[in-house]
C-alpha cells in the first residue's frame, strides 16, 4: 500500500524516474527555472529531454500538468486515509493524522523538489490560482470523505478546511527554514496551535 | 464610519446607485445571467446601460471587475476591524468579531445580489480561481493585521486561515437555504463548531 504510494511519488514528485515521463519532468523543471514558466514551450522541454513533442503529450496534457500531476496523488492519498481512519477518531484528528502520514510518505524526501516547484508557482499568477483551486478541490474531497464517515455538516467542511489551513501554514514553515524539522512536526505544531487558538473562553 | 461603509456597499454590492457605475453594474449582472459571463462583451454591457464603452472603462478595468470590486472593500473592512479590535481580544475572536460585523454591515441586505453573483462565479473556472485568489489575499491581509497587533506566527496565519474557513462555510449555508438566518448567525455557529472540533483530547 505504502509501496504503491512511494512509487507514485517517485514517479511524479521527487526524483524523476529514468523513463520518458521522468526525463520530461526534470527537463521542464530545469527550463521553468532557467527561463521562466511562461517562456518555456513544450517543444523546448521535449528537446531538452531528447524526446519528441508527441512523447510529451503521451505523458502530460500540457506543461502545467508537470507541476500539478502530484497534487492528484496527494488528494487520493488523503481521501483514502481519511476514509480508512479508525471509526472512533474525531474528524479533525482523522484529517491531521492523514496529513502527518502524507508528510512522512510523500513530502519529506522531496523537500528540494517542493521548494523548486513552489518558486515556479509563486512567480506566475495563473499557476498560483491553479494551486489554490487544487487546494480547494482537495478540501472538498476531504469533506466528502468525512461525510462518508458519517460526519455531518458544517463539521465535515470545517474540519476539512481547517486541515487545509494547517497544511498551508505547516508547508510554508517547512519550506522556508534552513535545516528544517520533518514536515510532520510542523503539521502537529499547527494543529496544536489551532486548537489553542479556538479555545472558547 | 459605518455610514461610509454602507455607502460603499450600496455602491458596489447591493442596489446599484442611479449613477453610471451602478447602471453599468446592473446591466452587466443581467447580461452575465442571460447569456453567460464568457458571452458578454463590454460593448453589450455599455449598450444595455445606455452608456458608452469609454464610460464603462472609467469605472471598471474590465468586465471581471464588476464582480470583484466589492471584495476589495470587504478586505479593507476586515483589516480595519481586526486592527482596531480591543487589545485584549484573542486573535481568533478578533477575526470572528470582524466577520460578524462584516455580515451585519455589508452582507445581510445583499443576499439576493450575493446569490446571483455566486451563480455567475460558480459557472466559470476562471472566475472561481479568481475568487479563491481574492480569498487567499484576504487571509494574508488579515494575518498581517494580526501580526500588527503583536500576534506571532504561526498563530496569526492560522487564525486568519481559520477565519476564511469559517466565512466560507457560513456563506455557503447562508446562501443555500430558503428563509435563512442572518449571516452573522452562521458565522457564530461555524466558529463555535470549529472550536468544538479542535478540542484536544
Amino acid at each position: 500500500m505504502a509501496g504503491a504510494v512511494i512509487i507514485a511519488y517517485h514517479r511524479s514528485m521527487v526524483r524523476w524516474e529514468p523513463g520518458a515521463k521522468g526525463r520530461l519532468g526534470e527537463a521542464a523543471m530545469e527550463l521553468f527555472r532557467e527561463r521562466g514558466y511562461e517562456n518555456t514551450t513544450v517543444a523546448e522541454i521535449a528537446e531538452r529531454a531528447g524526446l519528441t513533442e508527441r512523447t510529451f503529450f503521451r505523458h502530460y496534457a500540457d506543461k502545467r500538468e508537470v507541476l500539478f500531476a502530484g497534487m492528484g496523488e496527494v488528494q487520493e492519498f488523503l481521501v483514502t486515509r481519511v476514509s480508512d481512519a479508525p471509526a472512533e477518531l474525531p474528524p479533525i484528528e482523522a484529517v491531521a493524522e492523514a496529513l502527518v502520514e502524507l508528510a512522512d510518505t510523500m513530502f519529506d524526501a522531496a523537500r528540494d523538489f517542493a521548494i523548486r516547484r513552489q518558486a515556479i508557482v509563486a512567480a506566475n499568477a495563473e499557476l498560483r490560482e491553479r494551486e489554490l483551486s487544487k487546494l480547494a478541490a482537495m478540501g472538498s474531497a476531504v469533506a466528502a470523505a468525512l461525510r462518508g464517515r458519517g460526519v455531518s455538516e458544517p463539521a465535515a467542511s470545517l474540519a476539512a478546511e481547517a486541515g487545509v489551513a494547517i497544511f498551508k501554514v505547516a508547508f510554508e514553515r517547512w519550506t522556508s527554514r534552513a535545516g528544517p524539522l520533518p514536515l510532520a512536526k510542523y503539521i502537529r505544531e499547527s494543529a496544536d496551535e489551532l486548537a489553542l487558538l479556538t479555545v472558547r473562553r
